[in-house]
């Protein structure tokens, strides 16, 4: 088998084989096919794309290309939830106690942020003592003790890690097959039985807007059929940041002001929408309007938060922020972004404002990279928001006046302020 | 400039700047652009295609990656001769003395083969003493003093050999563009006012069928208007090996035998019509007519074999073989392909008896390794022979009885025999 015929016949259209396909994983992956190879392959499958059993195939090998997760343990089906990468995505955070607080156990396996977007690992790992890398024996031990964990992908599905990097570098991340593939290899390692993937839609996002993303929706829903595991996708609006808050410590501030009913209601409303979902799908006897119902229940009689609590603190967490938020390490710079007009908030770019915030240290370009916890920018002012001239419309939190003032410029850009009242827009697109 | 950026502009069409351009080419030769970025742009060109001005962009920065040869001291205009690739491509070392025969400087600087396709460089090598890496300098005297000089490319366009041997892996050589640019930016680097491109059609050729070469035949030709080179492109038939010889000792013995009239007929009629178009285009006073006249005159009395023999000594070459064949090593095993049933010859396959000459040696499948010169094989019926069982239909010349068999073998599998005549394709396609 030789690696140049397998470009070539992808570039003229043909169906590769499972054999070739498998090929292709693991020789890149014991470097015996050069990465200029695969950036060549991803390419003609960006331009030819893929039929189902050569996606079922790729996602085959990228599973195979790692350890798997044994959930078959657990005494109840494990959920899992993904997101294809937002800005602020908090959703995470809050919707795992909830999740467990209802009954149903929440096992993720997450990532770490890359680009604009950020990652539930680092998020988490902004509180003291947090421990994200644990063996397979402690995270299911820890799902059976709370309900809950959250732990890095280490070894799962590594080839997805290699091919993610290089597609990320050669414009080939936009390809479905490509795409579904990625995120439901490392959603069928995780072992979970159910899956609720949130198409991100938007400038934000992945998908630019609501008919790019069905056919990756439905390619991953029917992968997740041929592979036993359940899986509902929903698109959701990144159309302006979801949330106030951008950056790790401060989305798990936003989390735990969420789960004491104090947050913003666009994170509440899709915590509610993905659990109802998460529940309906787990193979416990939940039916849609019980399981939203359940959901808004634990979220605002304070059940969610205890849940947050007991997991943190099992995970090692030093849970003292949950009384005294001040208690978490921010950054010491802070200044703010005021309208210069007065108006109603027209748009908020969520791109502009996620790479503000990467800029700052929040986020990483390069997987070696560290992030810096305690920078981030906290957005007051929502579109459709009525303002004035020198309302503040976003605090940023930045460890030099340098670095504050470049964001500040680069978030007042994102914010289109205007005469005319704004209708807002529905979060949930489909 | 980012390069994630200008794959994506490709990817999506749009027509990139020289600046992106060069930015590109030169970032790939000091490694600031990593291959893995060149292959996924190259392949997005393979299905984008480029305008005009990008074809142009590209030829320049390849020839700006190196040296450039200056011919303008010479009293007289030389001319360049480039073949895409056959398989037993004994041209050059006949079209060179005879169009240097007629009075007009024939200056080559040439490659070494890959794959199934030789050089002109590994051919002379064949002979004991031959010098193909000459100093600019010494090129531009051998010139005046002969009229005559091929070397080895050198310092000429560097990023286009990078780039060929990664188009070469990643299934993106056939690009009219890439291929346009490439041939181009090595002619234009080389220094001669005019040159005559022979478009290699059929199985073992770059372009399959006439329609496929004649874009790039007009790209090179436009090329060469932009940049002040006369560039007239021609198409011959590769459907089977052209000449009787493959390999290099062999075809330096072929040329000599047909520059002693005792060569075969396909091999005289391409140099005459070559020789024919380059006096045309040389700038000197030749019209069509007249100058295939002249190139055939020159062959058939001497004059060009005694030009040969004045090249090859002033080159530092030993020229026994000229009146000794039997002085020139060839590999010490010899083998017969035999016709296993009577009839004509319906096709020799030019591809697969190049892949065969290439295994026992003859060529090359990475730019490092070194050739033998005395492997080959010699056709010795051609399309359209009738031929009865057990008739000689090729020798093999191998280093061990082994590769000998192997050859043997696929040799044997590359004549197809019939019972019916043969009506053969005439050699020159356009």
């Amino acid at each position: 088998m030789h690696m140049v015929d397998i470009i070539r016949r992808k570039r003229d259209g043909h169906e590769l084989s499972a054999d070739e396909i498998a090929y292709l994983v693991n020789g890149y992956l014991n470097g015996e096919v050069p990465e200029y190879q695969v950036t060549a392959w991803l390419m003609a499958v960006f331009f030819k794309g893929m039929s189902f059993e050569e996606v079922l195939a790729l996602t085959d090998a990228l599973v195979d290309s790692g350890e798997r997760m044994d959930l078959s343990e657990l005494e109840t089906p494990a959920v899992d939830k993904h997101s294809t990468g937002g800005v602020g995505d908090t959703v995470t955070l809050v919707l795992g106690p909830v999740v467990a607080a209802c009954g149903v156990a929440f096992a993720k396996l997450s990532g770490r942020g890359l680009g604009h977007t950020g990652g539930t690992v680092d998020k988490l790992e902004s509180i003291p003592g947090f421990r994200t890398g644990l063996t397979h024996q402690e995270f299911v031990s820890q799902i059976r003790k709370t309900g809950i964990c959250v732990a890095g992908q280490g070894a799962m599905a590594p080839a997805d890690d290699g091919l993610y990097a290089l597609r990320d570098v050669t414009a080939t991340v936009e390809s479905d097959p490509l795409v579904a593939a990625s995120i439901m290899s490392k959603k069928i390692a995780g072992g979970a039985g159910a899956v609720v993937i949130d198409l991100k839609v938007g400038r934000g996002a992945l998908f630019g807007n609501r008919e790019q993303a069905v056919p990756a929706a439905r390619l991953m829903e029917s992968i997740g059929r041929a592979r036993g595991v359940r899986v509902e996708c929903v698109m959701t609006s990144m159309d302006q940041p979801l949330g106030n808050a951008a950056g790790n410590a401060l989305e798990v501030l936003e989390a735990v002001k969420t789960l004491k009913g104090q947050g913003s209601a666009d994170l509440a409303e899709v915590v509610i929408a993905l659990a109802a979902r998460l529940l309906t799908i787990s193979g416990e006897e939940w039916e849609g309007p019980a399981a939203a119902a359940e959901a808004r229940r634990v979220l605002e009689d304070g059940t969610a938060l205890a849940k947050f609590s007991q997991w943190i603190s099992s995970q090692g967490g030093d849970i003292s922020f949950i009384d005294d938020p001040g208690s978490l390490e921010l950054a010491p710079v802070t200044a703010h972004v005021k309208s210069e007009s007065s108006g109603y908030v027209q748009s908020v770019d969520a791109l502009a404002a996620g790479r503000a915030v990467q800029l700052l240290g929040a986020g990483r370009l390069r997987r070696d990279e560290s992030v810096d916890h305690g920078v981030g920018g906290v957005f007051r002012a929502r579109t459709g928001d009525g303002v004035s001239a020198g309302h503040v419309l976003a605090t940023i939190y930045a460890r030099d006046r340098a670095a504050a003032g470049e964001a500040v410029r680069r978030i007042t850009a994102a914010y289109v302020v205007g005469a005319e009242p704004v209708t807002v827009k529905p979060l949930f697109i489909a």
